[in-house]
Parts: C-alpha cells; structure tokens; sequence
C-alpha cells in the first residue's frame, strides 16, 4: 500500500453492527468513505479506538420536520442548523425532511424554498420528501416527474388536516404516479373527515381540553383511512407507506395486506412506543408535550408496535420529529394561553433522543435484536428512499456515516443536555442504557462526547449536502 | 502490511452479498478466514476475478438426512462424502444432518455412530442435530444437557411416525429443557394419530395410490400439530421451531403465534414451494419423486409460503435432502413394486439445487430480495443454530466459505450434471438462471465450474470439520 | 264459541313453519287477521287442506325497485301493480320499495309521489324506504325526522353513483341521525371515487364489453366501502346495515364488525349466490340479464355468502329487483346497442323468483334450514325495518299473509310463467323444487296456481295498503 | 266445539315468546300437550291469567350432574328428586345429565343404572347423554349403536380427566361412528397432559393455593384443545359441539370453525359469563364456591362470551350442573380442609339460577333479545339433542311445558330460597329482575310461586319421564 492509499482513520478494535450482521473488526475511512473492514487493518492517519463500543451505520431520520412554513401562528423552533445538530448528537446522520408544497403554490417553489433553507446550515447530510397538497394536472404530469427524476422520489399526503387533506382521486393519482415512475407514497392515514365530525361533537358537548385529542381521532379513525389507504393501493398496483402508526388497529389492517401480499411499508415512532393517552390527561400544559398527531394510545397499542417491530411489520421507526416550543406564542400556545386540544399545534421533538429510546427500550430490554435496531433505524429508511448503499449502512464504498456507540453508558435524558432548539422533550427524566459517544458524517466528527454532557459538537454548519435519491431498484439489484 | 500479514487470496471485484447489505467490494482471506472486505485492497497471494459475479456467503443447509440408519427396508443414497460434495456444488458449505436417536438406544451412541460416519468423509464443516425418540429421564436430566453443552443445541422431534412419535408430556418436557439449557427444538408437525387413523381408512377403501398420500395427511393435521406445537411452547414459555411447513393452514397458525409474540420460528423447503399434489398424481413411479412428508400441496399453498418467506414467518429454506434411490431395492422401491402410499418411503434430494432453486424462483421472478435469499439460506440458519458469525455470513474473522455466484447463468437441471447418490432430482429438465461458479470452504476451492457441467470437485474429502455450537445468545450481543 | 267469533278461514292440516319453530297444525284466519293455531280447530267458514304443504310466512321483499324515476334514459318496467303482482306469485306479501329523493328535491315530495304510485295498484301491503341524496340542514333536521316519526323509519344512502354518492361526513350525520331517531341507515357499500377512477382506466385501456363491469369494481372497491361504513357507525355509535354484499372480501369485513360486537347488520341477494363473473362474460347481451351493481363474483365468493346466511352474518335475503327490460329503447338499451359497460343500466328482476331459488338452493341443498331460510326472508326484515309482528311471523293478531308451499313442486323457471313486465329472467331454464301453491294476503287469495304455469292472479289492484313501520324496538319488548 | 274437546287449561292474556317470535295470545292445553294458540280461545276448564307475563318454553338444561358416582371421595349433593325440583323451581322442564360409564364397565350398565336413579324420583322430564370413557370394540361396534336407537343420541368425552381422558384415536373412532349413526359428540376440551404437565410445575413451586386452578389450566389449554377437537371433527366429516366454553380464546377458534363452514357447535355456561380468576382468589373455602373447569376467567373473557351468544357462534347456554356441597366430607372437602387446587372438586350448583341470570344480565342488560334467550336456553337444546317439537318451544301438539314468566320481579338470590341440596349457591346476594312464577310440565303445575319465596313445589315425584330422543334431522325436516 502506498502513502496515497493509507487510510484517513482507523476505527480499531470494536464490533461492527449492520442490518445484517454482527462481528468485531476494524472500519477504514478514506476521502469520507468507508474503504476497509477487517481485522488488523494498517494505520491509518487518525485512529480511534473502539473497543467496548459498538460502530453502528448513523441513524437515518426519514420523518422529520424542519423550518417549515407556520401551521396556523405556530412556528417549529428547529431550522437546518439546530436540527442537524440535535440529529448528530443523537447518532443520526442523515435526514429527510419535507418540502411541503403550500396549498395553491406550486411544488418546485416549496423544494427551492427548502434548498436556500438548508443550504449554508445543515451539519450532515439531507434528502428532501415532498409534500403534496395541491395535485394539479401539471403537477401530475410535468412537475412531479420532474422533480422525482432529479431525486426528490417519495412524496407524503394527508389523509386529513383542513387545506391539506385530499381525497381518495388524487391519491389514487399519485399511487399511480409512484408506481410508473418508480417512487413511494407516504400516507398520514387518518380520516379527516371523521376527526372534524367528532371534533365538532367533542366541542359541542364542551369536551375540549387536551385530552380530548385522543377521543378526536380514536384508533378507529386511523385504522379506517389505513384500510382504505391500502385498497386504493391495491387498486393502483402500487406500493405505499403508511407513516407514524399509532394504534394496534391500524397494525392489524397493514398485518392484513402483507399477509395478502401486498406491497404494504409502514413506520411507527417512540412516542407511540413510549407514551399514550394518560399522557394527555395529565395536567395543564403538562399534556401538551405529549399531544400529537395521531394521537399517543395505551399500554396494549404500544405493546402491539414493538411486536409489528420485531416482527418486521414496521419496516421503520423514525421520530417524526415536529418541535413546537412549549412556551412563548410561536409554538404549543400560538393560540393562546387556552387548554384546547383543537387550538394546540400537534407534534413532539424526537431526532435526538430517537436513536437511544429505541435502543435501551428495545434492545436492552431484548425486544429487538441490534440487527434489527439497525434496520429499523437506519438500513430500511435507506433502502426504501432510495439512499442505500451510500447511506444506512457500513457499506464499503458507502459514505462514512457511523454513530460509534456505548452500550453501557447511563443517560438520564434531560432537554438542558440536548441540541435541539425546542424547549422540552416528552422523555424529560428518563433514564437509558446505550448513547453515542461519537457521530462521524463521511469520516467527519460532527459530535463527540466530551467532559459535559452536551459535548462537543462540529461548527462547521452548511457541510452537509443534498443527497439526490435514485428511484425503486429491482429485487435482484444488490 | 510485512509479508506475515499478507492475504492468501483476494476475491476482486464482485458484489458482495448479505443478510443486510450489497455493495460492490474485494474480499481478502487469510488462514481460511475473511480477513477483510475493502475497495482495492491489497495483492493477495491468489488472486480470483469476481468482475459480474455476486460473493455470497456460502449456504447453510439446516435440515438434510444423511447416511441414516434404515428406514423400514430404505436405505439413504448419500453418505457423507456424496452429501457433503453435492452440497458444495450447490453453492453451500455447511450442512446440519441428524443424528438420530434409534427408539431405546442411547442418544450418545447415535452421535458417536455419526461422528464416526462425518470423520474422514465430509468435503465441508458440518455439525449435527439430534432427534429424541426416547425421551427417559436419564436423557432429559444427564445425557441431552451434556450434549447442549457439547455444542449439540438443537434437536428434532415427531408428532408422526410410528416409533418415533412424542406425545404431549414428552414434548413439554423437552420444551422445558430447551428453555432451561439455551437448546431449541424443531418440530415435525403433523397428527400423527390422524395420519394413522385416515391412512387405514383410505387403505380399507383401497385408495392406495402415491396421490392417496396427500389425502392422508391433508393440510389439517400439519394445521393441527403446529397449533398444538405452538401451544406447547406457549406452556412451556419456550421457543419453537416448525420444520419443513406445507401448507397455508399451517403458516396461518405460525403468523397467528408470532402476531401475538410467541417466539415461533419457522422453516420451509424448496418441495413445497415448486411441486404438488399434481405431482403425486403423475403416472407410475413418476409421482414418487415428488413422495415426501408433509406431502407437497398445491399452487395456493405455494403461494401463501412464498409470500411468508418474502414477510418473515420463515425465517428458513432448507432442502430436508432425503435421498432415497428411485431404482434398485434399497430407495423407494424397498417394499416392492406396489405404487401403495404406505410402502414408498417419503423424502426427496434436495442439496445441490436449493440454493439455485430459491435464486431463481425467489430472486429472479422478484418475491425475495438478495438479502432475503442470503438471511433464509445461510444467515438465519447460521444465528438460529449457534453457528454465527462463524458461518453464515461475510463477517470478518468468520470463516471464509463463500458461494461465487453467477447470476446470469442458465442451467437446465438434470440428474446427470448433480453430484449426490441419488439417481433422480425431482426438478428434472426445469430451467434456472443463476448457479455457483465456485465453492469455497475456509478459504479452500471445494468445487469449481469447470468445462463440462459437473465442474471439477475437490477430492480432499475428509477436510470438513465438525462444528460445536453455541447455546442461545441474548438478544443484545452482536 | 257464537257465530261472531267463527273463523273465516281455516288451513288444516299443513306444517307451519316460523323462523324459530315447525311443527304440524291447523291455522285460522278471521278479520284478515291470524287467529289461532291449534290442532283440530273448529271449522271455518272456508277451509283450505294443506296436508303435504309448508305454511310459511309471506315472504317480506326489503329491496326493490318500483316504478322509480329514470336511471340515465332508463325506465324500470314494473309499476306497482306488475311488481306486487310478481311478488306475490312468488309468495311474498309486503315489499318495501324506495321512495327515492331526486338530487336537489325535497324528500317529502318523493314520498308524496310514490304514495301516488302506489295507491290503487298495489296487490299486497307495501312500506317504503327513503333514499337521501341530498342531505341538506332542512333536511336532516326537521324533514326526515317527521317522516321517520310518520313510519318512514329507514333510508338508504350510496357510496357510490354521481349524483347520488355520499362523502363520509353526511354518511355520519345521518347515522347520528338514526340513533337519536330509532331508525335504520342502509348503505350502498361501493368506494365510488374507486369505480369511477377504475372506469376511466378501463375505458382509456379499450376495456368497455360488460366483462369490464366486474373489474371497474373489483371486490376491493366493497370491502374498503364496507370498512368505512362500519367505522363510521362505530364512531356514531349507530347501527348500520349493509345491502346486496357481494363479496367474500366485504363480508370478511361484516363479520369482522360483528365479531367484536359492532351492531352492523348485511343482506345479500340471490344474485351473488347464483351468479358471477362468468356470466358477465356471456356473448352479447345475454351478458346484461346479469349485468347489476355490485357486480356478480364467483364460486368462492358465493360459497362464502352461503356460509355467512348459514351463520348469520346476513340477516336478509332479499331480492334487490331492478326490473330494466332487455329488449327495447327504455331499458338495457337505452343508451343505445353498444355493449358498454357504463352504458347498460345495472339491475336485475328477482321479486318473483326469490323465495323459490332460495328455497331450492338454501333449504333442499342443505345449506340453511327450513327457519332460517323463512327468518331470512321473512321474520328477520319484518323486525328490522318495524314491520313485526304485524307482517313477518305467523304471531297470533298478526295479518294473515302467508305462503303456502309446496317443497315437492319441480318448476322450470322460464320467464313466460312470471308476472312481472320485464322481458327476462336471469334464471330461465333453472330447474327448482319447491313453490308456493297459494299466497294469502290480510287472509285474501291474491294467487293460487292453477291449470296454466302462470296461476289466477287476483285482479283487486289497490286492495293493498301502507305500512307505517315502527321504530327501533328495545331488546326486552317480545 | 263439544265437550270432549274442551281444553284442560287456557293461559289467558300473556304474551308468548319462542326462539323466533313474540305476540300477545292465549294458549290452550288438553292432555298435557300444546292444543292451540290464539286470541279468545275458548274458555278451558281451568285459566290462569298470565297479563304482564312471559309464557316462554320451559327451559331445558342439557348439561347438568346428576347423583353421579362419586369423584374421588367426593359425592353430587342432588339426586333426581332434588335436582328435578331445583330445575322445575327455575323454569326449567327438561333435563339432561349424563349416565356416565365408569372406567372398565359396559356402559349399557351405567344407562340401567340412571334409570333406575331417576325413575320414582324425577318431578320433570328428563334424557341422558352419555359419557364414553373406555371406547372399546364392541362399544363402538355394538353396544352404542344399539343406545344411539334407543334414543340416547349424544356423549360427551374428555379430553383431560385421568381415567377419562380419551386420546385422538378414540375421539376419531367416536366421530366417524355420529356421522354413521346420525349422533353428536359433546367435547370437554381442555388438554389433559398439559393440565397435569403444569399442575406439577405449580405444585413444585409450592404454588398450590385454589388460586392456583386458573394457572393451571389456562386458556391456552383450552384453546389447543378446541382446535383439536375441531380438526378431528373436521378429519372425520362430523358434527361436534364444544361444551362449557369459558374463555375467548376458545371462541376464537370456535369462530374460525365455523367461518369456514364446518359444523361446529359450542356452548357456555353462567359461571363464565358472571364469575372470574378474581373468585378463586378470594379468601379460604369462599373461593371453593367458583372453582370449576375449565376455570372461570375474566372480565374481558366473560364480555367476548356475551358477544358469542349474541352473534350465534354458541348455539346454548346450560348450566353444567355440579352440586358439590361446601360443608361437611362428601363434597369441596372430600380430600380435607387444606385449600389445594388439585384436592377441592371441581363444579358449582346452578340448574334453579340459569335462566333468571341469562335473563337479567342477557334481555334486561340488552346483550340477548328474548328470543335469543329462549333459543339458547330452550329451544336450541331441544333441537340439537333431539327433542323438539316436543319440549323447548310452544308447538302445538308439543308438550306443554312452559314457564310463566314475571319480567318484572326482583329477586336478591339466596341460597335458603333455593330448592337444590346443595349448600351454597356462587351468586348468593345477586340481585336480579325476572324469574318465574309458575312452572308447567305436561300442563302440571310443578311449582308454583306462593307466599313465601320458596313457593309451593308438587310432591309428585316419580311424575317425570325419560325422553328417547331422535337423531340428526334433514334440514328440511321442519
């Protein structure tokens, strides 16, 4: 080997976790790729030393909001610096944020809109989802196509949400859209419809604090617009993705096409895991870290999602990271000071804190295996949007993302330690086995634990990149 | 790198292929290991071109009968050096075959019988099953922990044939000590009581034909035993392993199990997947090439089982290789010339093609990915039995057995170009595409495609070790 | 007992038969009315010897079309007169067409003019259902509650259908609507946004022979409909009930709500069980005597509708009649002579032949028994819509509507013997045992066989009389 | 109508009620039997006035334990003499205990032996099944086909019982005889070895407390054993009913019989549908007052029961009557006092409480219509068992066994009011509205409410007669 291949860091001595497999060795970086993974690899410039620790692919976030336009007078606290930032802290190295097309304005102005945001600010790297509110003719049969050629290849609805909600027509369009052109629809399976009629009945009969958020749009609701989600997919012949699921109803009906065969992906997130509606009912704003969309259900419901996990039901879990402050008028109480589950902007905080829940939840209390835990995080989000081998894995050739993780390191989680820009998470005090302790983003030390627990985190905001993503592969492809 | 680290071989060029992952990458081994997977990695001493090739990790066959005793008058074509060659040119390179305890014998001299009958004989690595037809309490409380410990951590049992059927009481004992010892057991699923009981009937009304085998054990008694199997281990709170699955009826009892989070494992075989009861109504001695137990079902149950292996129910695809010879006295005519279904003695080969079997109907038509295809038939089969990371993948420091695979490679499978005992395939004539190029074991080339079809073999019989293996292992290790 | 109290009419000797009894006796009508049943009852002024006959019930026709307005061009061939006429030569005696509320139409003035269709040519006691097309505030407030309380006590709505199709929050206003009410909601379960979507990409594909009316609302377009019909009942808290189910997929999905004590009700239709796809693909227009919406399925899917009579995932068997004649511009082609499947009218004739294809198929088959297939028919829709014990039963002070059968009777169904004014049956030439012999109304002979196949038909049109039906009645009144 | 047609009796101005209908009428009895039906019947040479009352069917309790040899040391409180009496003073006319073959002996001996137990003694009418432990050749050849045409046309075998437990090939054998000989084999589905198995495993863990009941045989048992029964039903082409069904996952797979069309029938009992786990864990010999198997289970089990009823999927509702006493050496403590799960009998008394407690917690809580109630209690046993239209309905010409019903009276259950020997009653304290005032048998008047709450009850012991029952009916058998 001459001086022009040495390796620019050797990650020496520590077990190396894919989707896959498991097994101790060294990891070779080189020009921000992995080059090498052996046993006894030469030096390389810079060497770490891993023993005990685990070298884990970075995280993949594909479900989180960022610097998006206002949702009614609420802001999300997070722009592209704090959110990469809290992302890297938390083992997470790349994320997929969305561009959401404002309804009546044309999508490519949204996904422009979202480059300049992040551009200059992102401290890892970044793809875009879309957002499609408003499917017009053009949009259908020019701009989409388009953007999904130039690598913008999954693109989400809304089953509900007034201004955003469609209909089944245009979903079947887009589900017909996806499969000719070889992307991915993701859908917020509620029935809006339903979710507004019991609002308004909740409210009627003066039943509006937080916790009737939960009796708004009960698990039926949500297990209704996945069934129908699912046979519009059917119809089209084309796969979808059923994000963020809550409730163990809506698992059955996603258990009951797969088992038909159908092309059916779904995603589940911690706070469906680790919070429910008792949540909700705690008191004054208290509830209101825990209120999103759908809402948080029960002990059974949680119990059901870490089954679908284990099981590969949910080929993703991804922290749909949406942080509205708590306080001041920008986030939770932009509508007031009043308690009112239709007056507070739903969504919680979670790309930090995403990585270390599922790990100590799921593979210390042995619910999932760390190859799982990989996959789920990392390997699948990859795989299924089209960043995989460059990302989710510790693919030789592929970017050298890795989260370098301590096992045994007690963290009990408190916001002050955390590098989001929100001002609270929901997990507030709870306590967890397993952290990072170093992030690489292409062989680049983005966060490193240091004395304090905030550590140390990179400054060298605006190096993450945009990563155009390739349409679906064939099964035979590697 | 001084020359005493220099690689023995380097594999250049390929994709390399797991559980997990597929990039494009050389591999390097040294002392029969996988030394390391990198891009442009140093010279080796030898070096093999894997430019279009696919590097996979070499199968695990975990359900195959070798040089067994008699069945009834029914000898075993295969001894271990025909079994352990034909598998090798079938692109695997361990096999797990069953050492079988006869009904009142010890369960120690079965192994050392086997022992004997692998030693000198095996081409490559190979470690041994039990099968408990005589569960005393000496052998539940001394013997059976001994072998665990001994590295003997799985066995087979019955609920079917005369001699070696367990009833209830003997299997929640052994399920108990499974449980206790880290061991799993895998279960032969069907009544045997209705078996027995519909065969006489059948019989009585002279319905004796190959095809009455079907009728006799119609999917219902493999429903039935895999329900009770699973209620069993429920009991038991241990896990299970349903071998050789036929039948939808059946998968929707394991889906039922693991929906609710009982730890039930799965497997099925090519057989069952690629042949029918149309194939036991074939003229003649046709149809006892396709005469096994379960027997196969039809293009419905196919699917369903393809559709399980694609989803996860299975977590395995063995061959269940049973050779016994089509002509001459010792196979499936040992009880004379009668097509009666009592007489053939069921079982079909199966080692040489598996692999290109489930790549070209799994991988090729698009029901699996490649890492579907590499976890069902060497990854899971590696972990589940305590074999990994030794076997069963690409992990650095783990044995360097590997499958060159040639993807677009058309072969028509004929008995004449196989390389077991047996003197029939029940594949004959049908058509793939995607077969081995080259076999190695710990580093070594056990077989090659040469010119002709056969290819050249190794003739180091012997060279295969027996492999010890390690009890259940926490969901946490790597 | 004094001449006052002497019977009118005494059928002696016959087996009665209820939806929950059988067993031999006599039957006394007086004042239109049923007396008594007893065994030797004194002699009534007009006896009727029934020995070797069934007394059943009248048949109680829930579903059917009558002299509505025009469908596209299309007019339905029977008025009053011809359908109740039909009717009853089929044993039935109450039928409950619709009074259908023209889109943008007040619904009291359909009322008003079905009552005028009605008066004066009615053979047999007739009640109606609504259909609300337009559920406006008027509407739902004051409108449909008044008819309700005047013994308009249950409607229908379509998923389905331009001009018609109702979107979930009026389906869910409504529903609230029937429980605050005691009434009944009835729901066309086809996803309409589906079959229009599915057409369009049939028709673009060139795929418009009536064998595309099977796959512009695959089985799929029911089943989601019939999910969401459900969970919108479940979040009303409703009941709802689902007509001519069609599917085996939709009743998956009934049996699914009931399972968990979901109060949801389902009727299905002959048509489903004796015809299918098949048919559909009959050459030229002997494809559109089969031609009705839902669409005809298979042999799975009928054998599966039989099973859910059998166990009573249906409650109601009913006709669906939508008599369009074949021949001629005012039916089938009224939209000229192309055989598309947008252009030919869904609807088939079936008021006449119900009961007997029943009868045949279900009883003397051995797929339901003698009391199911009268509560099915008769008892079961009398209790739902709040006709019992009025019509329905053989209740002691209930009319005196019966049919009296004879089970041994071969007919070959040919249309020339039927007395509706459609062209066709989509039965011709399909042998059955067993047929009514005579059908009383209110005590009154409206048909008896007699030398010719087609029987003396009563000619005192108009001696029949609405029926204001009562609401929903709590489980403990008798 | 001249004298000697007079009616005996005329139950005037009640409304009756049977499993299909409800209306106000009078009914008339002469000879003991059901003459006629009406309004202003004739006046009979005795009235009862029966305004604000139900006339309903007597009940007919086809599972009950009547002075059966003893069980262990232990002996049935009851003989015919007090259990007739018990059942007459709850409404119930008919009942069905079991002569039960004891292990070795002809069971033709056994069904003398009831006879001549029963005979001079019984107040009602009465059947047997039988209990088939010892299926020996000649049983099955000879001796149960001869019982079968004498009219003892059901038996019940065990799948759990040392002494009785019958294997899969017995339970076969007896199948295929049903299906030949037109019989119905009742099943106790709970697997025996498993039972045992885990009642070891408690035992040595000291875990030996009443309590320990519900562990030991926990629904899992059940539910294996359902499945079983239902495939070697299925095997054998036959019927079979499910007796005393106490847990949902039971019925789950009752269901799943039944979904598929096969022909299974199942039953449950008041004990599961009102007590629970919680009962057996009450303190000292007061959870002895529930301890019966399968065990009671739970709230959620228990509402799932209440949906099978209501659904169909049970088809009766008995009591499974087993009057141990509490007190003294013969019953509960026939092994001691030490309160071991394994030593107290298992049974409960409840032949008198059934039909009040399905009438308050089933039609006044709204779960059960009336008819349903008379179906399951009534007129379904009397079906199923070959005794309609005898007994279980009002058929004319049927007996004239009929419970006069106050739907109205409120009762505070109480051991002291009842008329059984037992010496306690589970429900002690129960407060319930309705119960019967007046109890017929063949137009006798068998108890009469009086003064006092315990009534005036016959002294005509002996009065009741056995009932040879029919086989299995065509469906179209009315």
């Amino acid at each position: 080997m001459d001086a022009s291949n040495e390796y620019d860091l050797v990650i020496r001595g520590g077990t190396l976790v894919t989707a896959g497999d498991g097994f101790a060795a060294d990891l070779a970086v080189r020009d921000g790729r992995i080059a090498a993974i052996g046993e006894a690899l030469p030096a390389g410039r810079e060497e770490i030393d891993a023993a005990g620790l685990l070298v884990l692919p970075g995280g993949v976030d594909a479900h989180c909001h960022i610097d998006e336009p206002p949702y009614g007078g609420a802001y999300l606290a997070d722009d592209f610096r704090s959110a990469s930032r809290s992302a890297a802290c938390g083992g997470t190295t790349t994320i997929v944020p969305f561009a959401n097309q404002l309804p009546g304005r044309p999508l490519r102005a949204a996904v422009e809109d979202y480059h300049r945001r992040a551009e200059g600010n992102a401290l890892i790297d970044y793809a875009f989802h879309l957002i499609v509110s408003d499917p017009t003719t053009s949009l259908l049969g020019q701009e989409l196509p388009a953007l999904i050629e130039e690598g913008y290849t999954s693109f989400k609805v809304f089953m509900t949400y007034a201004g955003y909600q469609l209909e089944d027509p245009a979903i079947l369009d887009l589900l017909a859209l996806t499969r000719r052109e070889g992307a991915l629809l993701m859908v917020h399976a509620e029935n809006g419809h339903c979710v507004h009629w019991q609002s308004q009945r909740l409210a009627a009969a003066g039943d509006t604090g937080l916790a009737a958020h939960g009796r708004a749009a009960p698990p039926l609701v949500e297990r209704e617009a996945t069934h129908r989600a699912i046979a519009l997919a059917e119809l089209a012949g084309a796969r979808v993705l059923l994000v963020h699921v809550s409730s163990a109803e809506a698992l059955e009906q996603i258990r009951w096409g797969q088992d038909r065969g159908l092309p059916v992906l779904a995603e589940t997130c911690p706070q469906y895991l680790l919070s429910g509606q008792d949540d909700l009912e705690k008191p004054g704003w208290e509830a209101a870290k825990f209120l999103c969309s759908p809402p948080p259900r029960g002990a059974d419901d949680a119990e059901a999602l870490w089954r679908g996990l284990a099981q590969g039901a949910f080929q993703l879990a991804s922290s749909d990271h949406c942080p509205y402050r708590l306080e001041g008028p920008e986030g939770k109480r932009s509508q007031g000071e009043e308690l009112h589950f239709q007056k507070v902007p739903p969504g919680v905080p979670g790309l930090e804190t995403r990585l270390p829940l599922l790990f100590h939840e799921g593979v210390q209390r042995g619910r999932l295996s760390l190859q799982q835990f990989v996959a789920l995080t990392a390997t699948n989000p990859a795989r299924i949007y089209g960043l995989y081998p460059r990302k989710g894995g510790l693919a030789v050739g592929g970017d050298a993302d890795i989260a370098l993780w301590d096992p045994a390191r007690r963290v009990t989680i408190r916001h002050a330690d955390l590098h989001d820009a929100c001002d609270y998470t929901p997990y507030e005090g709870r306590e967890v086995e397993g952290w990072p302790v170093l992030t690489l983003s292409r062989g680049e030390r983005v966060w490193e634990r240091g004395e304090g627990e905030r550590g140390r985190v990179s400054e060298a905001y605006g190096r993450g990149r945009f990563l155009a993503r390739t349409r679906e592969r064939a099964a035979t492809a590697p």
